[in-house]
């Protein structure tokens, strides 16, 4: 007799909102069973449980002690997994939850962001033998691998639980890695903003990274890194409807293809300048390194050419770590002699995504021209291997992803490749800012 | 130098009710550590955590397994152990939460109703002597003494936290084990019915245990009789204001003293009788088998004298189990062939405790005559070595508290023993039902 498929499957927190989606998910988890699959399923915390903790946390002290708030965080797991088991019980499906360490699922430490050491996948074994549905806490693991009796609880940072399903996958050599949300997959465009956003039944890896750094929140990059680096097969799909997903693989067509995949937006930005600073070796260091310790997070970094031995230095943060930011550069614009530092966070990014992008100047032409012709002005641009990312006004957001989606034709399906036109090469663009895309 | 004397302090959930509770719980503790003690501090969950709990578990399914309600109902004492101890690492105490688990503490592995089987108090101790404050998550451990990494979390049962506090401090040698509350200490009878109730600065274990059986909530019984077996004092007093409470200890004086110390009612009771049923050996059994199977705790147990071979059999449950008591004999009445089942939940119990009632048959005498002219009838009687209970109306239930609270002088601090009047002896009354007091 052939081996049941083994298959991981996740569900998030919209996914378990509440007692009725609880019973949902159970009902198509209990349906897959009885289709024949063995299944672990991992678990995010009902729907905003995680920001109540949090602002619980933040009630009782600004500066939470990690390891406690690891411990705290974890229960919103803790809790789905169990109501979830019971809701299979219901159903008189055999189930049990097991928390991370219980799984074991174990962690380097680092308390809030706790990358995965390795998984003794013994427990989950025995229990899928024993024909149970193994519902596992998302989002983390034991400290260490010393006494567990002892050992803490670390958390794997948001949307960690993406991590859990595709490492518990890897581990348990799965058939199917399948990441069940509230959309179908994964979309040309947010398809809320963007009216003919289509469903891309593949994605490539490296594609699927990039748009899940912009923005695209569908799923964890660190997940997407994994299952890259595991060669795991993810398909991402609705909890809510029967419908088939998006698969995010290795695409031996990516280089064929040569194409805008999709475009991916993030509101969640800030961008700081530090203007007419002293033009010298280091001045970088000197910003980015408290930056760093403060743990802010820095992604774009533009310096503008200098002129008179100053230059003006642009970068964005997340908007939440904005304050954190100001803060910390205070006392180092002094040092460094800058005129002053401005900042702005009614700005956006939106990106356009697509393997090869890096090799075909002709995209990041189509882009800023096709910006200019809308009448959206580019603050700031920079640019990788499958992606071109331009810095815009908040406002001219939904402008900005229309123009984009109607000008690299994402709504046609499996379109022919946009030939390259001539342009702004990539490599120039990623320097430039507050230039004009029609210039 | 000698060691700093270790306190056991324990907070229930209406302590920790929300984030400035707990922060001032935290200075409390702040307060104690500043003074030189040692500390090792149990908690509940959050306000009404538990409920909210139970009633998701209720929205899932009508019977929630039993294991994944456990490791569901732990959570709410993790959480307010992580931020009891955020709280203190708030104000610049050294803290760290323990789930039951870490802190050492096994079960007899029995979900929902554990006893505590075996505390190794090594991992407490070691934080303990590093200067922590050391914060236990109450009403749980894990179950049995294998892997702990796969052990599973069991819970004590309502109150279980009183007892996770008495054990920790009996195995720990605690200098003091204290139970902070949201009422000053244990009351001649409730302040919120008896405008006159009064505060006792000493109650001894006996008693203590049959005022919390009888329904002061104040401290789970489980945890006294633990207190009593391992000789820990332990003090009940007020999370709320700076006030001595009541100390629970073994009481030299209780034989001498011969009075009755304090009232206790409970309106969480219903009645069941079985009537007209063949008074044959055996029925109490056939009733009370099923009962026991079924989970429902019977209390109060009264069989009339038989007359014409049958016999009506009356008894007490919570009003919880009502429903349950019903469905469980609903056959068993049948094959019996008793004429009927019959139930009213609007009923109470009443009682005085304190030690050497039993050999004084006058308390009963003083009771059953107060409560005769008072106008309370008297449903059903029961006695035991250190009380007397009365099931009465529900709606009697403040008349007849107030009228034993004056009839006893339990106003009166350290009032000289009553003398003991003529009467009913209490083993007669045991086995009276609806009986009027005045008879």
């Amino acid at each position: 007799m052939p081996a049941a498929p083994l298959v991981v499957q996740k569900f998030g927190g919209s996914s378990l909102a509440d007692a009725d989606r609880i019973r949902r998910v159970a009902r198509r988890i209990a349906r897959e069973r009885a289709a024949g699959s063995d299944l672990v399923v991992v678990v995010s915390a009902m729907g905003d449980t995680t920001d109540e903790l949090l602002g619980l946390a933040a009630a009782i002290t600004e500066t939470p002690d990690e390891r406690e708030l690891d411990m705290l965080l974890a229960t919103g797991e803790h809790q789905s997994a169990t109501l979830l088991s019971m809701a299979l019980h219901a159903l008189g499906v055999g189930a049990i939850s097991l928390s991370g360490p219980q799984a074991g699922i174990t962690t380097d430490g680092r308390y809030g962001r706790a990358r995965i050491a390795s998984i003794d996948p013994a427990r989950v074994r025995t229990e899928v033998e024993a024909g149970k549905v193994v519902i596992v806490a998302g989002f983390q693991g034991r400290a260490g691998s010393g006494d567990a009796h002892a050992a803490d609880i670390t958390t794997l940072g948001r949307g960690g639980s993406d991590t859990t399903a595709v490492a518990l996958a890897a581990r348990l050599d799965a058939d199917r890695c399948q990441i069940f949300t509230d959309v179908r997959g994964i979309y040309t465009a947010d398809p809320r903003l963007v009216a003919d956003a289509r469903q891309l039944s593949v994605i490539g890896y490296e594609e699927m990274l990039e748009l899940a750094h912009q923005g695209a929140q569908v799923m964890q990059t660190r997940a997407v890194e994994l299952g890259w680096v595991n060669g795991v097969v993810i398909e991402v799909l609705s909890s809510f409807e029967d419908a088939p997903g998006t698969l995010i693989k290795e695409d031996p067509l990516v280089e064929q293809r040569n194409k805008v995949r999709g475009l991916a937006h993030d509101r969640n930005v800030a961008k700081v300048t530090i203007v007419a600073v002293p033009d010298r070796p280091g001045i970088a260091r000197s910003l980015f390194d408290p930056l760093a310790e403060a743990g802010v997070n820095v992604d774009m970094i533009v310096q503008n050419v200098g002129h008179g031995g100053e230059t003006d230095m642009s970068f964005t943060v997340p908007q939440a770590e904005l304050g954190k930011a100001k803060k910390t550069l205070e006392s180092v614009v002094r040092e460094l002699g800058a005129r002053e530092m401005t900042t702005d966070a009614s700005v956006a990014k939106v990106s356009i995504v697509g393997a090869g992008l890096h090799n075909a100047p002709g995209y990041a032409a189509r882009m800023f021209g096709t910006l200019a012709d809308a009448g959206v002005n580019i603050e700031m641009i920079s640019t990788s291997e499958v992606r071109i990312t331009c810095m815009i006004a908040e406002d001219a957001l939904e402008t900005a992803l229309r123009a984009l989606h109607d000008a690299f034709e994402l709504e046609r399906p499996e379109s022919a490749a946009v030939e390259a036109g001539s342009g702004v090469a990539a490599g120039a663009a990623a320097t430039a800012t507050r230039e004009s895309a029609s210039r």
